[in-house]
């Protein structure tokens, strides 16, 4: 389902919870100090889309696919460096060797469930290679993450489609993107409570370029929520802490995966490092990266001044000095962890498998940013 | 199909050649100083089990699976030290982060065509969940390696089947590996002759350690082939060398795929340091890693000191100490050397997709060897 | 200076201040679940010993040395595994190659000031190699790392001594570790105010297997600070954060040395993993990592089922399995937050090199913590 | 001493054997396919130069320093972009982490004796900072290399000397490089012979861009000769291989410092995808790559295209496509293949410590290399 639709079955299924849902500056929680883009959302870096499908089926079906796409036009014609960054590599991220070594991203990024990831891969690809001007193409890196969604979904079934795939690709649009329980975060758990899908933006001021920053995340991790500092998770008795107690190989120990996309015109190089400040912002929510889980960022840029022909024999480009750096690391620090608290904050209570999570109580949250002076008492 | 019927398809398609095909030693070809096991195949490290379904079907289908299986239990629960080196990312494997991080294997090893990555990997994990003791698992990481035989065969209709997938995995066997146009080295191109599939193994001398390194490689790359320094490519004219003037995002530029097993009990460390020495035996045939090759060494040890159990909350391990590699660092050059030129000289002429790729003539090659004191006159 | 040189030379020159210091835990700041060790300093962990020279001459020589042996016994003989994580690359960090290519230690780790680190480590070399049993020893990988002090020091005199650096070496001492402006944190400054040497430990629930885990850092960075949320930066007005209008090539930017020490028994490979966490820690204190600073991670174990002797042919260990990772990673994080605010609340103000650098006030640092929920009020 | 003095000298010391000696290439052994530049020498990458100080003194001083500059500028202001590939980690270059991090070189490259690194680097330092230019600068990442002399030279002395540094540097010229027992390679042995300096070049065909690459190495390392193939090592009995009966940590047991310029406009990350291939240079001589070679790769590139001033906000550059990177990996190969033979062939018996090690015999070296069809019979 595209965003809309996926708006329009939630809506349907839990109409009470979703209007009660926020967004953590509507909660008077703003990270750092940059300010946020117009939408506050990955897809204020111009040219980035996103498309969703939420797959709800019968009683075991709780997942989906999120797709992010840097720019309108044929990614693989039209290639832009891109980086990773692995926080900790328990994970099935596809498409990680290539781009590495090319330095950039040939393909549109698909978030989904951990064990789909092989059959949207394959599904992106028959997409792609069906486009007219891509008769002849016959290789293709395709980056696909997850995060292990198997509480509430029938993970086994891997129950991602080709079409829901074709319609994540197709349908994705630029402006507001919606939030929590949808796409690839339908049926994701985050310290504790239902995780999902959540994004933010910061815009740097003109001294320090004017450049975007957005971020993407798909929330499935463990630790003790905290935020701004507020001991959140101690205050609701929510540990969602992995240890030595109830690990096991199997058990999916939660994972995030963070799209980082910037109108900064960056090498490869300095987007790597851009995606490794990410993880900080992932820290600042409690999380200390456990053992199992897949904490992967992807960066790219959309900046005209170092987009790449497939076909150029040499590239001529116009890049950020090192020097330049560290304000969009201070950027992408502060608008992971407010896409994080987003996707905490906007996600539903879920239903799965046989199992429910819940959504993180707004009201007991509002009285413990009062208590901590978050925000005003 | 198995071994076996591999090898009865192909002397039924072409007998002539068939028999013509010689392995590197039958052929005076030796390289280094440490002699072959038994089989002078990856299989000489005991356990280790090798099986292969060839796919030839129509004008166009040549392609085909090769699994390599560590053990004969079930990896996911018995898993082995494992490690990578990337010689040159441009490639599609997949399953590569997790088994960094970790460093170990919880899943055989597959081979097959670049497009047939994802359809491979999602049958291998559909037949491994599907497994009694596997019931109750939901991530799982498999393990998916290339090379692009999109010269030969339609690689944009990826060919591989769930079926192939299984019986590769099911038919595994130990002994004799076949080697040339078969498996996953149906249709592939090394040298500008026909590749394939090549193994090799040695054994060290007892002051060493008595170890065992086998080699098994899928070879589809360029360069101007050399034979323990004979320059054939040179003599025969046949310079397989891509640079400007016939370079193109889609050409796919060859590539090869190295899995290195040995009993010798190492860490993940020293497996990833052994890894990075199977490139210095593709060097010696002539390669230069041009860049759109995928070049990638897996290696893992299959040693019961440092097997792992997945669910023991502490390793007990005996390994080799550091100062110990340097023998087995000259094995895997010399096997992976050695492997390289039997995919070669073992692989058979193969017309698909409207082109034909002539094996290397052994006649003229023995003629270069003798001229150039690799053999006596 | 020995440490309790370097208490008196501090009592002589600054009485009153230094009565006023504190650590965190005395401010009631106490981030995290787990409970710091005896000393809450890295000496916790057994064996461990950490000596210290403080260098102040003239009005320019703002400088020191910090050593961290990890055993009381020859490392070069008797390794440790070891690791390194950068979190930001530009530093000066000696020895880092050979300690990742062997997994392992096998000297003390010097901290000093960025353009003193050859000599240190030519000192060390000289000073180890001095030793009865090294008198054959041709080869030592010694591991220095360093922050910029040259605000308040001479740098460019590079003004650390061979004896200073032996006297860090031989006089190094369990038990308490002194904090603020000595050794190598004489002439430090983080976010904004004098920062300097921090240390601080936890221990894990014996559940989580009863280990150790010590953390010494070299603080020295930028950013806003942040006390487990509170925003004591911004509240101060204390905004160290270097962008476009104030950078250059040469202002140091900042940077911390992070120094990991556990009793539990880890590989090479998992102390990396545990490395990398402590920058998840630095991001707590308000960091984003800019681009002028190195921020390194040396990680070691010293549990006897890991050690390795220098000769041993073979290494017979037990390590914890991947599973067990996760407290200790919460353990390092917790460690690390705290020992970066131990070094600030202990530095005290230094002038030197024509400049003065404040002690963050504590006063008014209580006063927002009570404010921020993070003490009582 | 400069090179026209190294010559002198070891014309007195050694005036038969040095007549005697030879390139490679007028023994008849010309490796690949490109064509070397007009001296076959690093320096054929226009402004690069080298200077070569040699330390014989007494019975145990056979040590010196080799410089590379890339030009003749401030390379603190006019940075080059370079990177580093580590072929195998044990050794103690200086200076990797921020090259890495920055992707620039900004200082010139020092090649010196193993325990000598931290004196040369801080000499090196001393005279950058003197120049009327850098009188504020606080921080400067100095890039120094080795290998271990140990067996000819009394390297526990640490006999580099500041003096010895500062000449290496102001001395350095372009044209003709001294080769064999001089600098960095004057106490050095490879492949049981004497080995040291080397250096060769290759200028492609205008079809692959016409751009020179240049190779410097200091040899030191062990294996099996192969010279084109023939086996050398083999025929003469020269077995130069470590292994379990005589390694020992304080053996050094070989090296090979590489040094890779060009003119090519490269970034860092295609440079460090070029160091690579180095490697597979190495190996067509005959190495394995042993447990205790520290074993670098450093390249940057010189072309104006690329060339970053230190306080410029941007870069605009124009660099070589991914696509068009193949010709310059094999002509890397090639040159690194050739630098190590002329290395050796060049070397001359160098007496020190109480050891002689004996150049390699160029007549029996001809015999084998005509035995092998290399050279004409």
């Amino acid at each position: 389902m595209t965003i809309l639709r996926a708006v329009f079955l939630l809506a349907v299924s839990a109409p009470a919870l979703l209007a009660q849902r926020a967004r953590a500056r509507e909660l008077g929680v703003a990270p750092g100090v940059f300010a946020p883009g117009r939408h506050n959302a990955i897809t204020d870096v111009a040219g980035v889309r996103v498309g969703q499908v939420t797959l709800t089926q019968g009683d075991n079906v709780r997942t989906g696919v999120t797709a992010i796409l840097p720019h309108a036009g044929n990614l693989y014609r039209d290639r832009v460096p891109a980086a990773l960054h692995v926080g900790n590599g328990f994970g099935k991220l596809l498409g990680v060797t290539q781009l590495r070594e090319l330095g950039e991203l040939e393909s549109p990024i698909l978030l989904t469930c951990t064990l789909c990831v092989w059959k949207a891969a394959d599904a992106m690809v028959e997409h792609l290679l069906a486009a007219p001007d891509m008769q002849q193409v016959r290789s293709i890196n395709v980056v696909v993450g997850e995060t292990n969604d198997g509480g509430l979904n029938d993970i086994r079934a891997r129950p991602v489609t080709a079409d829901a795939v074709r319609r994540a690709l197709t349908e994705a649009t630029d402006g507001p993107v919606a939030e929590g329980s949808v796409g690839a975060g339908t049926g994701t758990v985050a310290f504790g409570w239902k995780g999902g899908i959540g994004t933010s933006s910061r815009v740097l001021p003109t001294r320090f370029g004017g450049y975007t920053i957005g971020v993407l995340v798909q929330s499935n991790f463990g630790g003790i929520l905290q935020v701004l500092g507020a001991p959140v998770g101690r205050e609701l008795d929510q540990y969602a802490f992995r240890g030595a107690s109830n690990g096991g190989a199997d058990d999916g120990d939660g994972s995030i995966m963070i799209v980082v996309a910037t109108d900064a015109p960056l090498s490869d190089r300095n987007l790597e490092r851009l995606a490794s400040r990410a993880m900080l912002g992932v820290s600042r929510t409690g999380s200390s990266a456990s053992n199992g889980s897949g904490d992967y960022v992807l960066a790219f840029s959309t900046a005209a001044e170092v987009r790449r022909a497939w076909d150029a024999p040499r590239l001529s480009t116009t890049e950020i000095a090192n020097e330049q750096m560290s304000a969009l690391f201070q950027a992408v620090v502060e608008a992971t962890e407010e896409a994080i608290l987003n996707s905490l904050f906007m996600a539903t209570t879920v239903t799965g498998n046989g199992r429910t999570i819940e959504a993180i109580p707004l009201d007991r949250l509002r009285e413990v940013l009062r208590r901590y002076g978050v925000t005003p008492p």
